[in-house]
């Protein structure tokens, strides 16, 4: 594939997307739940053509030597592909966020102003390995009115291009507009330089990945960006905590699934209750074979642990490892987390109401929590219904994206021949 | 100075912006307006210097042979600076947009959520010419809690350098938090790029000056960046308009203001109503002194206008011009300006209500007008009270920028040792 047909292509992409966005934005949330249950069904009539897609690239991952872990997170069956179909569903029961009035005035000149949601247009999701994302991204775009232009990691090439395809027939036959789900059948880096480009044709990019997948688009992208950075979140445990609810809130919080964005990273504990809780907390923790890494004044608590560097305090595990550091006040706390977080989910535990909003108030991330595991900053816990990640950003989506946040909104604007 | 310079100088001032920023959002409604009537007797009180210090602007432009109308927009003088002093005072009667909760909900689990409204942190304002805007920009950053780094053009570095001083210190009088506002004494393109670079300490970018401007902004940020892109904005005339509100409307959107991007640039209208209207618009155009460019079929009713060219359906002319195009259908209306648009603001004239709604859901534009005159999208005439501009974007901010859009939210989460 030469240059040429990598830009030809793309912007042939582009362009359909941006009609499909057009016929998309006047469907009702009847004809969208229709197109997604018939996407649904399609799904389940396709398994074997599906499963079959996906032997290629599970063939091509054993040969590559890939690890157990990142085959089996490549891996279709029926019953992944069943969960898929399920999802889709779910998607459709959930209730359409345009059209949805915003704010409504009337001015004194006769102006009678609605603001109204509507979708964004056409979103371009650039994403690694796992196929689901093919239906996930594409299903909520879809849910929310928008066009969706996908490229999916190289791993994941032939399950991409079948379920892609998949759903697009599938939906047509209900009604869905040509073009409204396209997969980029590239898999180089050019095509993404390309695609973030294009901002004529692309709203808005999200990119699912690591860090260096986001970095990369946003450093090429020319259109807005939702990034879904790392989440080195803090718990710190006031000299007013209640000592067994720290202990629950914060193991649950690292232990509970530390391979995920909303795991504990960091605990900090003020030196007033340091001593008296520390040695409880550790012995929780081990328990659940956490490593601990502690600053000068924690070792001299419990001098078995692994002394920190000044890289742990901004360090993303994603693992059982935790550090922990002993500081002289609730500011001293703040002061730590909006320097070394990442401002995605922090939290207090505290009796103390008044250190709790001083807490929430201060920190700058996306959740502030009091008394409660940072591992609810989720989408579906918030009662979204469903999830397109959690924003890192503060502008347009911060904190979990759910359906909303993948719409914009537009003045209407109607009177009896007003003029300035 | 050198590039080392540069860089060290604009990169404290990000963390010094960064620190300002968490103070200012601790601020309350009252100490904001107090400190903001601080600000504005500053201006008064400091009148004599800023004026001698916009004198050597003056000095500088009239050597280089700037014309009489840059001069003029240059120029601070005792009545523009009352008017500066005034305006700052205006915002702080305005409503604080901070500390709104925009949603709250409590899960089956007893977690409380609450979505509050909080300021963006760091904006960075980069704009050219007029020193209105340092006073304008700060001051609206202020009201919404943000801290701001701004950057004006060389023309008024004099101008900008005073007043961004007698604002900060007038403000520190009344408790502004020291950096709460900076200007960056660098005029040169590496300050841009430094700016556009630092998405650690900087959270937004609004460039406010030309296209050239705006596109170098992009290519360079690696923040969000709100762009107010050019307004080609459409009047579409519909078969079933009242012909004298099409005349009313439709000259006020061109000859109120021409330079603005807001006024007319081309009319649409429908084929069956042409013969009959368009020598009645022609008629009332010329009379306002506008030069008439139309399609052949505009040429075949009015054959002494200039021929359009493909063009002039995708300029902003800012200037006593309109183009003319005859248009066969409603839907084709439609199809024209999401083609040749710039999604700013565009209108319809029409007496059939389901017309209207028809081309209110199909126009991809910020603000879709019916029976309005396009000059009407304008924040003071949406009653926000002040304006930052009006977005050309889709995300966070669409159309007319108040107070609201320069704010972003936080969810504050409580509950009683909540564990997943």
């Amino acid at each position: 594939m030469t240059s040429a047909e990598i830009h030809t292509t793309i912007h042939a992409m582009g362009n359909n997307a941006r009609q499909a966005a057009y016929a998309l934005g006047l469907l009702s949330a009847g004809e969208k739940n229709s197109i997604l249950r018939a996407m649904a069904a399609a799904v389940r009539g396709n398994t074997d053509k599906i499963v079959a897609a996906n032997s290629l690239d599970l063939a091509t991952a054993t040969e590559k030597g890939l690890n157990a872990a990142m085959i089996d997170r490549l891996r279709l069956d029926a019953t992944r592909l069943e969960a898929i179909a399920a999802g889709i569903e779910q998607v459709a029961s959930l209730p359409d966020p345009c059209g949805e009035v915003l704010a409504e005035t009337t001015r004194p000149n006769g102006m009678r102003i609605r603001q109204v949601r509507v979708p964004i247009g056409v979103i371009a999701i650039i994403y690694e390995s796992r196929p689901n994302v093919t239906s996930d991204a594409a299903v909520l775009c879809l849910k929310s009115g928008n066009a969706t232009i996908l490229r999916g990691g190289s791993e994941a090439i032939h399950s991409n291009k079948v379920l892609a395809e998949v759903l697009q027939t599938g939906g047509e036959i209900a009604g869905l507009p040509a073009h409204a789900i396209q997969l980029i059948p590239f898999t180089d880096r050019e095509s993404v330089a390309v695609l973030a480009g294009m901002d004529r044709f692309v709203d808005l990019i999200i990119p699912r990945g690591g860090k260096g997948l986001i970095e990369t688009v946003v450093s090429l992208a020319r259109m807005p960006v939702i990034k879904h950075y790392d989440g080195i979140c803090h718990t710190y445990i006031d000299k007013a905590a209640d000592p067994a609810m720290a202990v629950r809130v914060s193991v649950n919080a690292k232990t509970q699934k530390p391979g995920v964005c909303n795991a504990l990273e960091t605990l900090l504990i003020h030196q007033s209750v340091a001593a008296s809780m520390l040695p409880i907390l550790a012995a929780a923790f081990r328990k659940k074979n956490v490593e601990l890494r502690g600053c000068e004044k924690t070792l001299a608590i419990l001098p078995d642990v692994v002394p920190a560097t000044e890289e742990d305090w901004s360090t993303e595990y994603l693992d059982n490892i935790l550090s922990i550091k002993v500081v002289d006040s609730l500011e001293d706390a703040i002061r730590h987390i909006n320097h070394y977080g990442s401002h995605h989910t922090d939290c207090i535990i505290s009796a103390d109401a008044k250190a709790a909003e001083t807490f929430l108030r201060s920190v700058d991330s996306a959740c502030v929590f009091h008394n409660v595991s940072s591992r609810l900053a989720d989408g579906e816990e918030f009662g979204f219904g469903a999830e397109i990640g959690i924003s890192t950003d503060k502008l347009h989506a911060r904190g979990p994206m759910g359906l909303r946040e993948l719409t914009s909104y537009q003045y209407r604007v109607s009177g009896d021949g007003v003029i300035k």
